[in-house]
C-alpha cells in the first residue's frame, strides 16, 4: 500500500474535504480567507518534532489531536474563535494506517471547534508537524500578555501537572497504576484547548497566556511583557494538580506523596495547555461567571505586583526558596527523550 | 557561543523587529492581522527539509532567502500582495553564524517585498523550515487554477531549467564552468518570486500557478482544476532555458548540446518559481503590458484545448512521444540527494 501514492494523491485522500467557511481551500496555490468586518485575524504557528514533543510511537490519532490542540490553545489565550488552519507535514515514508489515524484525530478536533483545514504541504523527511492556525477576534479585544496591572488577581484554569506526571511515568521515572496513567496520559497526549474560556474572558482578563512550557515560565512572559512582578501562593498551586496525582503518588513505592514533585509538576511541568490570566479584583464575579459559562474551573493563585520578579510564598507567607525550571526547547530536557 | 541561549532569547536576538503593519507581532500567543476592507487574505505554507529541498551545506543567507521565496511565489501565483509571514524552525543545535546568515537572507527578501515576520516557533530537531505567508488580494480577484478556458493562450514567465542544471552540476552529473554554475546556482538557491507580474495579471490571466515541481506537472494542476487539456509547442519551450545553459552545455565534455537534456530541464526541471498562466487571445496586448509593467519577460508556449490531457508537439506540429516526469516529493528523486 502507498508505494505508488504521491504527494498530491496523499493530500487528496487524507486531507481534502469540501470547503465550508474559507473562500478557497486545499488545492490551489493559496487558501483564501475573508475575515468578517471589524474582525482581526489571530495567527499562530507551532512545530512538533518526533522525540522532542511526542514519543515516535504515540497513537497517531492522539498525535493528530495534539498537533492542532497546541495551536488552538494559542488562539484560546488570545480570546480568538478558530476559523481555519494549514498543515505542513514531513513524513519518513507514506504509512497509510498512520496517516488515517493522524487525519482522524486531527480533523475530529478541527470539527469540534469549527476549524477548517485550508491548505498546507507534505514532503518526505524526519517526522515533523507544523500547523498554522487562524482565528478571529473583534478588533482591539484580543487578550494580550502586556496589560497585567499591579493589584490584578492571577488565575489558572483547570488542573496542572498531569502531563508531566504521565511523561515521568512513560520515561520509567515514576510508577503509575494503569488507570491513573491513562488519565494522565490523555492530558499529555490529547490536551483540551480552553477556547470557550478564552472567548468568555474578553473584556474581563487584563492579560492571558497558555501554559505550554510550565506555569512559572509562561506567567513570566506576562510579567515581562507587562513590566510587573507577581506573588504566587504555593498553597493554591498545590491544589492545582488533579486528584489522580494524589492517588497516584500514594501508590509510589515507599513514598506516599512527595510535595516537591507535586510542586515541580504544577509549577513547571509543561504541556498543560491551560490558561493563566490576570483580572482586576473588581472583576472577580465576572471571572467566576466566565468560568461557569465556559464550564471551566478556574483557581486564583496570586497577585500582580509592581516590583518585578516572581515570588513564591508558602502557607505562612514566607518566601519559597526552591527554584522551578521552566521548559525551554533548547536549554532543558524535552517533553520526550530526544 | 549559544550554549546558554534558549528558545526565547534566540527569537529575540535574530527574529524580533519592531512591528510595522501587523497589529501585533512576534512575542504574544498569536500575531494579529487586520486585512484592509474588501481584501481577502491569501495563505500558503511550505516546508523545507534538509537533504530534500536544499543541500545541508547551502549558504545560510541563501537558504533564508529561498525559504521565504518559495512561499512568496505562491502569493504571486494568486496575484496577492505580501503582508506577513510566520516562521517555524527546527534546528539540530544553536549555531549563531548560521542563524545570523539565515535571518539576514530571510529578512532581506522580506523587506524587499514589505512582508513582515509576525510570529513562529523554534525547536530542537532535524533541520526543518516551515513558513506560512499571508498576502492580500481584492475579494474575488485572486488568480485561481480553475478558470482556464479552451482557446486561452498559455504563457510562462522568465526562464526555466537553470535550477535543475545547477542541481545536476552540484550532484556531479554535469560539468559547468564556475561562472555559469554560479548563475544557475543562484536560480536554484535564490529564486525571485514573480510578485509584480502576478499582481499585474489580475483581471487578465484566467488561471495561474507557480512552477515549483516542473512546468508540465504544475501546468497539469491548472488543466485538472479547469477540466481542460493543452497543446504545448516544444519549439517555444526550448527557448525558455536561459542562454547560459547553451553556453554551459557547449562546454560539456564531448556533448555540444543535448536537446533532450534541455527539454527535460525546461519542461520538468522544477525549482523554477516562474509563473505559468493562461489568458484569452483577445488579451494578448494586456498580457504584454502586464509583462512590461512588471519588467518580467513572458513567453507564449501553447494553447488550452477542450480535450483533456497535455500534448507536446514539435516544429512540424507532430506529437512528441518523450515523457517528462514531474517532481513529486514522495514518488521521484528529490531536488537534493536524500
Amino acid at each position: 500500500m502507498g508505494e505508488g501514492m504521491g504527494e498530491f494523491e496523499l493530500i487528496a485522500r487524507y486531507f481534502t474535504r469540501p470547503v465550508r467557511r474559507a473562500a478557497l481551500g486545499v488545492g490551489d496555490d493559496c487558501a483564501l480567507l475573508l475575515p468578517a468586518a471589524g474582525m482581526q485575524l489571530a495567527v499562530s504557528s507551532d512545530m512538533l518534532v518526533a522525540g522532542r514533543h511526542f514519543f515516535a510511537d504515540v497513537a497517531p490519532h492522539r498525535l493528530g489531536h495534539k498537533a492542532l490542540a497546541v495551536n488552538l490553545s494559542d488562539l484560546a489565550a488570545c480570546g480568538a474563535r478558530p476559523l481555519a488552519f494549514t498543515l505542513a507535514l514531513a513524513l519518513p515514508r507514506i504509512d497509510e494506517p498512520w496517516l488515517e489515524g493522524f487525519a482522524r484525530g486531527l480533523l475530529a478536533l478541527a470539527d469540534a471547534h469549527g476549524c477548517e483545514l485550508v491548505g498546507g504541504d507534505t514532503t518526505q523527511g524526519p517526522l515533523n508537524i507544523c500547523i498554522t492556525v487562524f482565528g478571529e477576534v473583534p478588533a482591539g479585544q484580543a487578550l494580550l500578555r502586556s496589560n497585567a496591572r499591579p493589584g490584578d488577581d492571577i488565575y489558572v484554569s483547570g488542573n496542572l501537572g498531569d502531563a508531566r506526571l504521565a511523561l515521568l511515568a512513560l520515561q520509567g521515572q515514576l510508577a503509575l497504576p494503569a488507570e491513573r496513567l491513562e488519565r494522565a496520559r490523555q492530558r499529555l497526549e490529547q490536551p483540551a484547548p480552553r477556547l470557550a474560556l478564552g472567548q468568555a474572558l474578553r473584556g474581563i482578563a487584563s492579560s492571558a497566556v497558555d501554559i505550554s512550557d510550565g506555569l512559572l515560565g509562561d506567567l513570566g512572559h506576562i510579567l515581562q511583557a507587562s513590566g510587573v512582578g507577581a506573588r504566587i501562593d504555593t498553597r493554591s498551586t498545590m491544589g492545582l494538580i488533579a486528584e489522580s496525582a494524589y492517588e497516584t503518588c500514594a501508590t509510589c513505592a515507599g513514598s506516599p506523596l512527595d510535595p516537591e514533585l507535586i510542586q515541580q509538576c504544577t509549577l513547571a511541568g509543561g504541556d498543560d495547555y491551560e490558561l493563566a490570566f490576570t483580572a482586576a479584583p473588581a472583576l472577580r464575579a465576572a471571572v467566576a461567571a466566565a468560568a461557569q459559562a465556559s464550564a471551566t474551573p478556574v483557581t486564583r493563585i496570586g497577585l500582580v505586583q509592581a516590583r518585578p520578579g516572581l515570588r513564591l510564598v508558602d502557607a505562612q507567607g514566607q518566601p519559597v526558596r526552591q527554584r522551578y525550571a521552566s521548559f525551554d526547547h533548547f536549554a532543558s530536557p524535552a517533553s520526550a527523550p530526544s
